[in-house]
Order: C-alpha cells, then structure tokens, then sequence
C-alpha cells in the first residue's frame, strides 16, 4: 500500500477522521432512543452518557470498511451505532462491578445517578441497540438482516467468554498464565468486539454477504490486541501519576495483563515471593505503596519492555494483514483511516 | 366459568402445575446455554442460578395460554424459556443494585460468585433468551418470529420504564403520589413482564397472529397488579421478622408501595411529620427502630388493610377478566392454572 511508507501522524489522521464522521454516528445513536417516559430517570441518563466524549473507534472502523467495499453510510450508520451501544452498555455495567469512580472525563455513570438507574440506563442502550438490528430488515431485507443478528449474537458470546475468564482468572488468583493464554483472552474479550466485529458488520451489509467474512479476522486480532495492550500500559502510567488518590487501576484488581504475566514468568527469589503475596491480597491491601513495587518490579524486570516490543511485532502483523486485504482499494479517506488505526493503537496516549 | 365457584386451593392447583410442567421449562432453559468456556466462570454460574428454586409463573403462564389456544409445545416452550431467562437476568441485576443479600434460598449470585462474574453470567442468559427469539424463525417462519421480537422488546421498553419510574421516585425522594400514580408505574415495571406479555406470546404463537393481543392486556394487568401488591405485602411481612438482622428490604430502600402512598396521604401530625423525616433519610440511618416505627403506622393509619382491599377488588376484576377471555374454552388442567392464578396472587405466601 502507498500510505504505508509515507510521512503522516496516525494520531491525527484517527482524530480528524473521528472530528468528521463521528457526529454522525452520535446522530444515529441518539435517534435510536425513543422520546420516552421518564425523561429525567431513563431517557437523560442515557442521552448524558451517549453526550460524553469517546473515541468511537468502533462504530467508525464498521463504517470505513463498509464504505471501502462500496456500501451506503444509510445501510450501515444504524448498525455502526448499534456497536457503540452495546459498547457503553458495557462500559456502565463493567465501571459498576469495578467499582470504578470515572470514566469519559466525569464521574461514573453508577456514581453519577445510583448504580440501579446506572443498570436500568445500560440495559436500555442495550435494548436499542437490538431495535436497530431488527429494523435493519427494513433495508437489508429478512436473510441479511438475519446474518447480522447472527453476527451480534456470536460476538456478544465471544465477549463474555472472554470477559468470564479474565474475571475467573482474578477471582481463582491464577497464576500458572503464559502470552498465549493473554492473547487468547483478548481475542474474546477485546477482538471481537471491538475490531472484528466492526470490520465483518462494513463487510457483510456492503457486500450483502458476497464476501468470505473469516478473511476480516487476522486484522481485527492484531488490531484489537495492539489495542488492548496499549489500553493495559496507558493504565500502568495513569498508576504512576495517581498515588494518594483512591482509585481501582487495573493492578489494584489484579489484572492478568501481559507485563505480569511476564513478571510472574521471569521475577525470581524474593520478588517472586512479593508477587505471590501481592497476588493473595485483598484489593483494600493492595495500597499504594504495593502497587508501587509491583511497578517497581515490571520496570526492573523489564516487564513494560516486553509488553511494548510484543504490541509493536503485533501492529507489524496488522500491517501486513491490513496490506493483504485492502490490495487494490482505491486511495480514499476511510483507507487511510483504516491503515493509520494500525500505528494509531500503540501511539495512542487515550 | 364453572371453577370460579367451585371449592379448590389455588395455591394446590398452581404449585401442582407448576410441578408438573416446570421440569420442560427447566430443560428448556439449560438446553438454550450452550456448553461453552470458560465452564467455572461463564456456564456454571448461569446454570447453578437456573437450578435453584422459582416459582415460574411466568413461562408457565405462557404455555398454559399457548395451549388453551391451541399450539404445540414445542413452538412455545421455547420462548417461554426466553422469558424466564429474561427474568434471571433483571433478578440478577436488580439484587446487585440493590444490594440484595439473598435470592431463593442462597446468597445473590453477586455475593456468591462476585459482582463481575454475577453481571456477565446475567448479560449471558438475556443473550441466550434472544438466541432463542433469533432461533424461533426456523418454527414460526419470519413473519410471526418477527411479531414476537417485537412483542419482547415492547414488554423490555415497558419494564424499563417502570422500572426508572420506581426508582426515580426514590432518588428524587417524590412524595406526592396517589394510588393512580403506582398502578401506572406497576403496570409498566411488573406487569407487561410478569403476565401481560406470557399471555401475548402463548396467544401469539397459538394463532399464528389471528387474534387480537390487546384482548390479553385487561386480564394480565389484574393479574399482575395482584401478584405486585402481594410481593409488596410479604416483604413488609419479612420486615415484621427480620430485625436485627440486616438486609434491604422495600422499607428500607423506601420504596413507594401502595402502603407508603397510603400513609403517606392519610398521616397527619407528627406522625406525618416522623413520616417526612424517614423520606429524606439515607439507607443506612433507616435503622431497625425506624422501620418498626413506619410499619406500626401503617397497622395505625389501615394502610395495609387499604392495600389488601384494593389488591382484593383487582383479583375480583381479574376474575371477570379471565372468564371474558375464555368464556366457551373446555376445561383443562391449562385453564385450571389460569384461573387458579387469580386468586393465588394474592392468597400466595412465597
């Protein structure tokens, strides 16, 4: 691809193609909630958090792959929304059982207006969500209509398969984990729906399911994994300015993130046994001065180092999966949107 | 209708059916979770839920109907485990909202497996109630799959609704409600969900779409009511027998059920006075003391006589509701059970 060698900040091609075609997809999301009563209990809550800032990478990756393959903004925005529904319907329930304290730049939805009307809020933006996909027979007709429901389904079980076992792994202080355990919870938890599911939803309406789906996948991984590698390193950092302050980073809850399960891999004598206390904790014991050596560690360890060098071969492999995929697709904004999401993923700093 | 005179024990005739038919629902239920990883995380929690013990009503309800009109089973069966999942799922969420301590007999799914597994397990079974409403084309064909997509995600927006209002309510801590004001919200919180849309769907799926469903709302909004203000009654009742013991029931969450409405109208004085002081105060200064004090003036001001006399007048009115809708239907064990129901919502102890 030409766009591959030259001069241009993915960061900036991501944000300014974010700037134009987001408010679209904004649009799309707000008209799928009905004017309904209670406005102040139900509908506000929904409308505030859909008003928060968001990157909504994966409603604009749906659309951009749709268009590549020749589809119509109006067949694909309904569903390209409906991604981003789901996606902040998780986002809620995920910050209320993590007890997370904000989110967007503002507080938690659960702490904004009470974790029940948090509930009933996420449940609702899930609801609408499927409305869009049913409408879609409207325009896509009963057999693609059906496919795409069948898509939604098959991510949505993904997603949980992964999400239940990142927890698990937490919960049952698990600890015997190698990479490939990490990558192929991030497949589940992370992929699917964040990046393969997008690109598979752009190509099945634009091709009204002419094209092999599967040939979606390779990108996605390394596109999704890149970006949940990074998402774990960006929370490292948020730890390492945010000591004094109550807040549950992902080294509070334990996450099995791939720096440690390096760390628990290399850490040997009486770090190891640091890590294995650190590991039966409580999250109220993890205080700062533990979350402190634990960074200690994956500094010394060289921990970070690995994370990075292992996201940076990945965004490689997406490039090259991006290249074998859109040969031959003509220069356009979208292509550029797409190629600039690969280096985009582990330069971003949000 | 003969048996509305005739000497019988609803609660035999409903716990009978419900014995006798629950274990297809069960089996139903179990058969729409497929056998995923990860097992300990994702599909146990998901199925140790659906064993433990429930009453049922709902998918029971719906079958019943389904057959007096004459279908299969096997068309509804299906979609009557829909909404008992449906409904595993809002138990599950509404308890960790809550912070409920116990369901059915064991700790919440959220003290038992923990907040985050208990939201994904909850997520897990609403997907698998709407595999099984996308499955139900492949027996209904497209056309009447469709209506009961439509008809799920009404009754969902409905008990979103509802749901929002009561909560509402007591966020903003509103006081100046009337009677009208809880039917309106129940009707929307419980009773689509609980046995208007049972009765829709059983009818629904038994026709082929040839009857008119609104023909259904009169009685299942009696019915549902009924059951409504009896669980409102019980849980004051477990108010009675709890003390010292801590747990959030309705006084303490100070929801707005017809006893509270009741008083709060009818108090005068410094009991109203005590009354408004209760209102404003948080969860936790609702202390045990407290709580014997409001339920002492609900016994004073006849707000629990009030509420079972209205509950009363609505079961009478489910009564003429039932033998209009199927008035010439031959006896059944089916139709036994629905005209059981009646008086069984507000006789039942559980």
């Amino acid at each position: 691809m030409i766009r591959a060698g030259t001069q241009f900040d993915p960061i900036v091609v991501v944000d300014r193609y974010a700037e134009e075609e987001g408010s679209a997809v904004r649009e799309a999301m707000l008209a799928a909630l009905p004017p309904e009563e209670p406005v102040q209990w139900l509908l506000d809550p929904m409308q505030a958090y859909l008003g928060r800032p968001a990157k909504l990478l994966r409603p604009l990756l749906c659309i951009a792959t749709g268009r590549i393959l020749g589809s119509h903004d109006s067949e694909v925005l309904p569903l390209a929304a409906a991604i981003e529904l789901l996606h902040n319907q998780f986002l809620i329930q995920d910050d209320l059982a993590d007890e997370s304290t904000s989110r967007r730049g503002a507080p938690t939805l659960h702490l904004d207006v009470g974790p029940a009307l948090a509930l009933t809020a996420s449940v609702g933006l899930g609801l609408h969500a499927l409305r869009l996909l049913h409408d879609s027979n409207r325009w896509l007709g009963p057999r693609l209509a059906d496919q795409v429901t069948h898509e939604f389904m098959s991510m949505l079980r993904r997603t949980l398969q992964g999400q239940a076992t990142e927890l698990g792994w937490i919960r049952d202080k698990v600890t015997d984990l190698e990479p490939h355990h990490y990558l192929e919870m991030v497949a589940l938890k992370t992929c699917w729906y964040t990046t393969i599911h997008p690109l598979r939803i752009g190509a099945l309406v634009a091709t009204a399911g002419a094209v092999d789906l599967d040939r979606f996948v390779q990108l996605g991984l390394h596109l999704g994994t890149a970006f949940q590698i990074q998402d774990d390193l960006l929370n490292l950092e948020g730890e390492f300015h945010a000591y004094g302050k109550e807040h549950a980073g992902d080294l509070r809850e334990g996450k099995r993130t791939l720096m440690l399960i390096h760390l628990l891999r290399t850490a040997t004598g009486d770090d190891r046994r640091f890590m294995d206390r650190y590991l039966s904790m409580s999250q109220a014991e993890r205080n700062p001065e533990v979350l402190a050596k634990v960074l200690e560690l994956m500094e010394r360890y060289d921990s970070l180092a690995f994370a990075r060098a292992y996201s940076s071969r990945i965004a490689d492999e997406a490039e090259r999966a991006f290249e074998r995929l859109f040969v031959g697709a003509p220069p356009s904004r979208d292509l550029d949107f797409i190629s600039a999401l690969v280096p985009y993923m582990i330069r971003r700093r949000r």
